[in-house]
């Protein structure tokens, strides 16, 4: 089908399609095909479950942007009009391979994405071209968010700190509910501050649960002395909060004491480590090394922490393999953990921004082991 | 880091694992390497969020199942041993790779899924094997349901007939409420129905957007002459239901009626068509004929329908180019669409199951235009 030409507006999208532009000439590429529906989300606006994205890195940004265009299927026609009205759109079901058809050039694909069929779909649509991998380029972009990404971000995590606020202030967290009411008073707690919906599937873990990093809410109630591990978030805008609060049912004992003052001194640690320039493996280090020192470095088995966006696990990587190096505006997780098997363990976990002067918490319900409702604090 | 070896167990997973085999030999394979999450959790009954498996050919049953092994990392090591009792585990980060070390002989690996760095990654680790690709079929076998399964399909279903006949008994749908409002009720009616979750986002489409197929719910009311477009479903032990009903609010309009009497015959006719044997192109054809004979041809701009299952889109495609032949077992929805640019749309959409005796639709809300509570009918 025919692509269709409406005018060009400028805006926040186009800004990052020029930053886009930027990277594709010092990579010596002509075009970048983005098959990501995030990535094409975050460059364009455009919200379709079927989209591609060939962004033309042209001379200078106008003629960069004539050559540009959104691919999407006919399901979307009115949406992508409403959404990209600076945008070129071809309607067509196969987005990607159609907007290949035609072109020459050294066009770069997302290796990281693009599956192996895909690839092949690619190389038979793109007649003279030179298809090359580029893999991670709109990633690098978001990982350094902008002011009303941070905002977004600031929301999120807003409405989660608000519904456990909610939450313990209504006594919540007595022995006798179950995980999996927990884990949805939180979520309608959430969605009643204003999320579009939480930004991953609820974890709530009591007692022996506790020691399981990825637990699933079940039906087993709360118990005096239990540890209670929350760990959730909120979707504002479609950016992700995520936070995990370590709290204890009743009358903690010595030994959740102890386990919970050394996780929150790692997760201290971790978040005073993060500062422009630190390498992200250096931070998973500061708080790795306080949990090793004290004995517990094998019960510590993810890494620190990630980049949280767009996609609640995004780059940067903040782990002991992890490559980057932290610049101001990125965003990310720091969640230290120990888990003793059949006993519980402690998760402590917030969203932070990376400023110029250090981190910045986001999510800032408070941290302690025992719950304290914020009218009390 | 080394692999444990537990007792082995029979069962529905090692049955699937068994007719795969016969796939296995059928393409001259000596192995599949299954990265798809989803395909891992048909083929082990493990849920956890990254895992890789090699499902090995072997002489016979009991020798393949000898050299199979689920991969997955530290996170998961109690999860996998409790799920996957009768398999080989091995620990490790990056699944996929360390399941090819050491291999040899002819291993598949699902290109369709497979990123074209994922397998650059698989070609380094299988140093000497020989890696070719094998799509779909895992999938070739979710295709056909077992009973197990289509008691848990019939139970989504039922479960979002109860939200939708909770809601009209209770005059969910008059004017003046939000679509956000309806989309929230039918989610939390489905909940209490005993959901997991919502199986995709729910759409709520009022008046002029009921002309946009995947419309997202907004804070627009409801208003008297509405046609309404509902498309949810239910998500129960991972299974998913795939409904929607088109209703008017208040009392239709003659244009309302005949586009609604339109469809149904459609939908009707599609159903009719689901027999075994037949390619799903012509059961797509034979609804989008009594669309296209009304003239309304251009308006229905998507396929028929989907298969569904573990996965909301599956095998097989029931659309015009789908290449798919009808067997019993098989789950689709029937789904068609008319859409009309700012005064609304009709889609009706059911889950059915194909037998040898015709479909059986297990979505059985009443498919009127006028809502119907179901005590009263």
């Amino acid at each position: 089908m025919e692509p269709t030409r409406p005018e060009r507006a400028p805006g926040g999208h186009a800004r990052r399609r020029d930053a886009l532009r930027d990277l594709l000439r010092e990579a010596g590429l002509d075009a970048l095909l983005v098959t990501d529906l995030i990535n094409v989300r975050y460059l364009t606006g455009f919200t379709g479950s079927n989209a591609a994205l060939l962004v033309h890195a042209g001379d200078d940004a106008d003629a960069g942007e004539d050559r540009t265009v959104l691919a999407t299927d006919g399901r979307y026609t009115t949406q992508a009009a409403a959404q990209t009205p600076d945008l070129a759109v071809l309607v067509e079901r196969a987005c990607a391979p159609a907007l290949l058809a035609g072109r020459d050039g050294a066009i770069g694909f997302d290796s990281a994405h693009v599956t192996v069929d895909g690839h092949a779909d690619l190389v038979a649509a793109l007649e003279h071209g030179d298809l090359q991998r580029a893999p991670g380029l709109v990633e690098t972009l978001r990982a350094v968010k902008d002011s009303g990404e941070i905002d977004a971000l600031r929301q999120a995590c807003a409405v989660a700190d608000a519904a456990l606020a909610g939450m313990i202030a209504n006594q919540g967290l007595r022995a006798g509910r179950t995980e999996r009411e927990v884990a949805r008073e939180l979520e309608e707690r959430m969605r009643e501050a204003g999320a579009e919906a939480p930004s991953f599937d609820t974890i709530v873990a009591a007692g022996a649960h506790a020691a399981i990093p990825h637990h699933h809410p079940t039906d087993a109630p709360l118990a005096d002395g239990d540890l209670l591990t929350m760990d959730f978030g909120a979707l504002v805008d479609g950016y992700h909060s995520d936070m995990t609060r370590t709290l204890v049912v009743g009358t903690p004992a010595d030994w959740q004491r102890d386990l919970h003052d050394l996780v929150a001194e790692a997760a201290a640690a971790g978040r005073a480590a993060l500062q422009p320039g630190v390498a992200t493996r250096d931070v998973d280090a500061a708080a790795r090394d306080v949990i090793a020192a004290a004995g517990f470095g094998e019960q510590f088995v993810h890494g620190l922490g990630h980049g949280v966006g767009l996609v609640i696990h995004e780059a940067p990587a903040v782990s002991a393999t992890a490559t980057a190096t932290l610049e101001a505006g990125m965003t990310v997780t720091v969640e230290p953990g120990v888990y003793l098997a059949g006993r519980g363990g402690v998760r402590i976990e917030d969203t932070l921004v990376v400023t110029d002067d250090g981190a910045v918490p986001l999510t800032q319900s408070p941290r302690g082991l025992v719950p304290e409702s914020r009218d009390e604090t």
